[in-house]
């Protein structure tokens, strides 16, 4: 039995204040939760509505009526598992393969998108300046598909970073060397900006290298999306 | 002033039902609503809150009100420009450049960011399966960003058609030829599969060459979003 006090405790994780107050996330969908239970983050609290599952899992898992799980799910029609994990604090970002970077990105699916793309291309760390849209946030949590399980998401003073990092620094722009003549060095840093804004001014001065993705034809469009602009450069670096 | 009954009406245009009955559609945003108005999309009437634009586009052009505006809009924070066409009648699909063949998909932000990446990769006809998310979804039509003015979108039968247009069909699996090894011919048909259940049994048999993206790595990651594939694949395409 699950009391009114720990529903509305799961509820407010929703929130980034309380997130990082408690140090605490919440994963939904039984592929996610139980990617998260296998890797590296430490579990705090699961819930679900199967009994198989309970049984199966016994550590820290606990059954759950479906109208309790309704009121601590994020998702308009919940899928039966929840599970909450502690916020794990950040390691050094190891500099012998690429990384992403990411000036500030607002959208939630995008964020999402883009960890699972840094996975499938074997990348293991992003950076993200401040006030990037939060990595634990539910709506990223559910783009990324478990993908957060294997891709490690830093907040950084992301000038200082690439400063520091003394590696070629790449970024996307409307104008510059085309992608599939970039001649990428392994490695490196790949910067991609904000939705509306692109890379600022102040980061665009680190950018070593400018590269582009040419559109085809008469094309007025004005750009692509973040994520799938992100989704054809790191193809051509692992080309 | 709009009356609660004209309220009503656009309104009822978000549900598919009464789109299709009324042969309307409606999209929301200042440039979406230029890009239409410019298009060969035929206006039926457009709404706003900017006296500035309401008197520089004469036409068919109402001020309304902030209230009324959110009464008939599907955003949150709806952004002042509201804009009804009418659903233009299917012309015939030629079969001198690539078609993207969509086989089902459901999410309307990967179909409307599939229709962006088409404008961009310069491809002007996508096919799609009649189970496929309608293109006049409002969800869809926010995800293109004006490129639906670009890029015609039409119900087949497709598995009749990819039989009947004699060209090379190509598609995405989870195996087959590595993408930048692929050699693609020009024209060709791009098949992309559903979200959850990729390309089905039925449009599998008539692809004539198998393609994949290769991950990097020990990622265990299962699949890529189906737009974000898309993206890497068109890329390929047009290198």
């Amino acid at each position: 039995m699950v009391g009114k006090s720990q529903i509305k405790f799961i509820k407010s994780l929703q929130q980034k204040k309380y997130r990082y107050e408690h140090q605490l996330f919440v994963v939904e969908g039984k592929k996610t939760v139980q990617e998260l239970m296998a890797s590296d983050f430490e579990t705090y609290k699961i819930y679900s509505t199967d009994l198989n599952f309970v049984e199966s899992e016994t550590y820290n898992v606990e059954l759950i009526k479906a109208d309790d799980l309704k009121k601590m799910s994020n998702l308009s029609t919940p899928n039966g598992y929840l599970g909450v994990f502690k916020i794990p604090k950040p390691k050094k970002i190891p500099l012998q393969d690429w990384i992403v970077a990411l000036d500030t990105i607002s959208d939630p699916g995008n964020l999402g998108t883009i960890i699972r793309l840094c996975d499938w291309f074997g990348i293991k760390n992003i950076v993200t300046t401040t006030n990037n849209v939060d990595c634990f946030n539910p709506k990223v949590l559910q783009a990324t598909m478990g993908s957060i399980a294997r891709v490690q998401v830093t907040c950084v003073d992301l000038a200082d970073f690439l400063k520091t990092a003394n590696l070629p620094v790449y970024g996307a722009f409307m104008s510059g060397t085309a992608v599939h003549q970039a001649n990428f060095t392994n490695p490196g840093i790949l910067v991609m900006g904000n939705e509306s804004n692109g890379i600022s001014e102040e980061i665009s001065k680190l950018v070593t290298k400018r590269i582009t993705i040419n559109h085809f034809g008469a094309s007025t469009t004005e750009s692509l999306n973040v994520a799938t602009a992100t989704a054809i450069i790191l193809h051509e670096i692992r080309r």
